[in-house]
């Protein structure tokens, strides 16, 4: 092997890459599912697959009933899109042009744009100002893009194998490590599995968007706020984030719900979790506010990375959600008249 | 965090490795296990740590009674060695020296040598040659080391991660792809885990020393013979490697083998396995002869790596080995009578 020789080392860190993706069964099947079940949609349709990889998708397309699929694959990646179309005998349907989206030419508009271009907590690599791209440029007024919606969530959570694990290896106490291991991951989050007992609430929804409207500026900064209460006693240790996007259903004889989810609680994906690690545990106890804000502004040094930042804040010192679940006693009182205006609303509408 | 500060990159980077270790309980175990069912030999002994890491096997034979530990680490997590020192109270027994042990100078010969120098296939980064540098230079003539054996192992297997994996992807045949994998792994192996149940026979000793006795030199080349016969019908489709380290048992009364095996196996260690992938599948019957050569050799670009290299061996071109288990004609006559032959000499011996 030459040494000297960077597009062969390229195109096998490609190759890494799509051997991790192409093996992740919920990502592929999430989208066969989504693409199958709007068969109807599919049929003689033209779609654009932006950042086609190893062209699996563009491939299902076709089998769908598309007339036409462009790949478009900008890394040396699209030699093997090319075989695999040829492989999938559907040469006669999927192109697969080897460019940058923002320099490719199509004789027309498309129907529909699918892509795979979610990177870890949603937003990393910035794929998705190339959809938008293509979107822009390319998607008809009426077409549709596959996946078209997305949303965030955040959850507090323990995280035992940056806190407790350290208590004793092998008989030692090793707290200097675990400790500097937590400081290490305050200038970058980790991307690790998060069993789902670590969870401390439910995963909050803080952010959404849909890919027909979102804006490349709506990229840029994106703030918010999470209000939640421990669902149970624990150590509060950081903050678990993670993605869901979903899949119009076009076909209305189909009415499960297309999504893929990176959540704890779902099957394991190869985006896992994003894990924000905090420097001290906090003890928390059931009902307990948790309170914070998130941030993830595009880094300056590389516009495709974020920098994401979490603060807690004190539930003492900020106004509570009406209602909030916390056993603090005014939230309580509100929530129990709000519960019984509830209740007589119902009756009311009963009596109607 | 400033992007300028490469130490504190070096550091990180450090950190990330060590968590891994850590974290690998049949590593940390294996280690603790030998050094305290040896407690009665190394009481009062002096000990020396060749690439001491965080510190946490000097600790454990500070535990188990040695009067010193020199710890010696080159890196900067020598920092993290320190505190965990003090952390786990062993400041008087325990000095971590921050200097490459081809540098240190000691004021004493040792009698243990004890190091964590193994890299995948055993050889992978080359730490074996300060051991023995360590050994030559510190070591009592009747010192110890620990580990004080190696074997390497050596197995024939299927890898349908690399073949039958690929004929279905969501429905999708994708052998291009699968084709262009195995391509890219022909120059380098795969470190990942292999489910025993790939195996196509048990594993083969190819290779052993002694710690005591090994030289820089024997490390340059090594090379070895596999013979087996697969014990299944199945797709020979690659090479497993693996290791086992083995501790001395200085208390006479511990009779249990002091054993680390990375075999697929055995609990998995973050050595996993090392995968040798062949371009082509090969179909294989029970009693089927496998035969080939492996060569592990220093590589001239990077001295702490190897260029292993598999050649596979045409049976109806080679000697089989006497007695060998193959469905050859000849092998099943000479097993047959060497089996007889062991049988009489038994009979024999029970008239004794």
């Amino acid at each position: 092997m030459n040494n000297n020789d960077n597009t062969y080392f390229d195109a096998y860190a490609d190759l890494e890459v799509h051997e991790r993706m192409l093996k992740d069964v919920q990502r592929n099947e999430a989208y066969r599912k989504a693409i199958e079940s709007n068969r109807e949609y599919f049929r003689n349709k033209t779609v654009l697959d932006v950042g086609a990889g190893t062209g699996i998708l563009s491939i299902l397309c076709a089998k769908a009933g598309a007339s036409k699929v462009y790949a478009v694959e900008a890394c040396k990646i699209a030699a093997i899109a090319k075989a695999e179309v040829r492989e999938n005998n559907v040469e006669d349907i999927v192109t697969v042009i080897e460019e940058r989206i923002e320099e490719v030419e199509l004789p027309t508009k498309v129907d529909i744009i699918i892509s795979e271009w979610m990177g870890f907590y949603l937003l990393h690599e910035g794929m998705l100002d190339s959809v938008i791209f293509a979107r822009n440029k390319f998607l008809k007024d009426d077409g549709v893009l596959f996946p078209d919606a997305c949303k965030l969530f955040v959850a507090p959570c323990s995280l035992p194998s940056f806190y407790s694990h350290w208590n004793n290896v092998s008989g030692l106490s090793m707290k200097t490590f675990a400790s500097s291991l937590r400081e290490m991951y305050r200038s970058k989050p980790k991307i690790s599995v998060l069993p789902a007992d670590c969870l401390l609430s439910e995963g909050v929804c803080v952010h959404k968007f849909e890919l027909k409207f979102v804006t490349t500026e709506d990229l840029n900064d994106i703030s918010c706020e999470l209000f939640t209460t421990s669902t149970k006693d624990g150590s509060y240790e950081g903050i678990c984030l993670w993605f869901t996007t979903s899949f119009p259903s076009m076909d209305e004889s189909y009415y499960e719900e297309l999504i893929l989810s990176t959540s704890p609680t779902a099957p394991k994906t190869h985006w896992k979790q994003t894990l924000l690690i905090m420097a001290e545990s906090i003890e928390v106890y059931k009902q307990c506010p948790i309170f914070g804000t998130l941030s993830l502004r595009r880094s300056k040094a590389n516009s495709r990375f974020y920098d994401i930042e979490f603060e807690v804040l004190d539930p003492d010192k900020v106004d509570h959600p009406i209602p909030c679940d916390c056993d603090n006693s005014r939230c309580k009182i509100i929530k129990a008249l709000s519960e019984q205006y509830d209740e007589r609303d119902e009756e009311m509408n009963d009596v109607d």
